[in-house]
């Protein structure tokens, strides 16, 4: 069995840079440089891409949960494509794919990075191989039962690539750059853990999600400050106790209180409002790189028959 | 008969700022200094706000016609939104209104500035006399065919303020702040006509629209080509021939081939890639400032009830 590799855009469907890149690359299809590797190219969510929204019904990065894969309800669009994208490019699908790369954009001055989804070996190796090359941050996403159906958790490997800031609906050069950048860099790394052409880091660093943060909030719910001026764009910067948190018009500053020191990303992702996340905290750490998830991408990459079948 | 002010946020749904800096003041009444006067703040289209898009069935800023305005088609809410703000607000309503100022946000990088359609005397007056005060840019839309049934058309004096760059769903606190600023020196400089305390520029500078530019695009009507980085946040820089302009993903730069030179403004706002502008061309013209603006404002603020018998 021949390795392929799925690679979805818009699975929000106003975040449109990548969406316009694979149209691009649809009509010309020299546009990308694919090094080799057998590649389905698919817009994640179509009809909110029609719609310019990020979701129809439900948060299509949000719906692919075990339990609701099975038993999907017909009137929900989003639980029904992520049946359907399992279907037609999961492992066990009709055009198995073993890994699977979604391309998002961020409000958030993040710059790239990428994003796993708990601790799965193939994941940080190929993470690893990144970070070597591009210097990329990876934030690994685990610990938060609030968000949870991601993707790339249904496939056995698989990466969130994430570009900002961009605001939503917006076509920017820098962003669709950036996007073709990546890619490209995945699929030659790819290649080169196929080829057995392998240069792994012996250290890589990780932003670990501690929890996320809210907006501050009246009696009522409603949001009643904003993301402090000297906190906005500062991601990936620490914040330390009586840092500047958030502001409300009479005057107040809300400081962070906590006696630990964080890195906060995602801050003020306009899609997380409805999601209360103003910002996320996660620890840097400097992990060693393990041979066991060198063999694990090397197994997916190299035996893909073999886990086709379990 | 009262000067009244109707202060509009949110014409459209997902400029999110004025929203929330008018939900604020009616929380805190004391936030926005009115300087003395009657003012009337509304959310332009509450329920295109709910949906989080910019409108429902059409953009309710192009919806003030007087044709539709007379004759509206129920199933269009933003029709009917139009002609219950006349209704209510519209200088023969039933809380008369003589001026009426829309606060809105660009994802352009365009600062702040100030939108006046057509040549209305009172409105170059009131507009003078914030570029006097605050320096901001006045954009001039006329001779635009396309462009029409402007909320504040049906005012008998309205500007526009536009503020960003701001990604749509987004709230800011430099675009709040700016918000706050600029409605404050309106309602001081209204309160100074009232009073005829009167300080009005010789000159201001204008720049005066001459016509909207699309996207590149493909045989098939794609865009397939977007804004040049050099030319992306270039807003209020002279444009002129051979200069940069669109890219293609193929390598292709287009250059902007006239021999006028313009000044680009509203360079990828993205509620317009809808309407098929990519930017819009002005010309800076310096005005001589006219003693006729001044009267017309000064009877409008200071003789509302003639007005309003009109």
């Amino acid at each position: 069995m021949q390795l392929q590799v799925l690679l979805v855009a818009g699975t929000h469907g106003n975040e449109i840079n990548g969406i316009w890149l694979f149209e691009q690359w649809e009509k010309s299809p020299f546009l990308i440089n694919t090094h080799g590797i057998k590649t389905y190219k698919v817009i994640g969510n179509p009809e909110a891409k029609k719609a310019g929204k990020r979701y129809i019904n439900n948060d299509l990065n949000r719906s692919f949960l075990t339990e609701s894969l099975s038993s999907i309800n017909a009137s929900n669009l989003e639980g029904i494509r992520a049946n359907q994208l399992v279907k037609l490019y999961g492992i066990s699908g009709e055009n198995p794919c073993q890994i699977a790369l979604d391309f998002h954009t961020t409000t958030a001055s993040m710059g790239s990075c990428l994003v796993v989804y708990g601790r799965r070996e193939a994941d940080l190796a190929l993470a690893a191989l990144i970070q070597k090359k591009l210097g990329l941050p990876i934030y690994l996403h685990e610990s938060d039962k609030k968000q949870t159906g991601f993707l790339v958790e249904s496939w056995p490997c698989g990466l969130v690539v994430e570009i900002g800031p961009i605001g939503q609906g917006l076509l920017n050069s820098k962003i669709i750059s950036q996007t073709k950048l990546i890619l490209e860099n995945l699929l030659e790394q790819i290649r080169e853990v196929k080829n057995l052409n392998l240069y792994f880091p012996e250290k890589l660093i990780i932003h670990r999600h501690i929890k996320s943060l809210d907006f501050p909030r009246d009696e009522e719910g409603h949001i009643d400050g904003y993301v402090h001026p000297l906190r906005q764009s500062k991601d990936w910067q620490p914040i330390k106790k009586n840092d500047e948190l958030f502001y409300r018009l009479n005057g107040e500053t809300i400081k962070f209180e906590e006696e630990e020191t964080y890195i906060p990303v995602f801050i003020n992702e306009a899609a997380y409002m409805e999601k209360n996340i103003a910002m996320s905290f996660t620890k840097r750490e400097l992990w060693d790189f393990k041979q066991e998830w060198k063999q694990s991408l090397i197994d997916l990459i190299n035996q893909p028959k073999v886990l086709s079948l379990q």
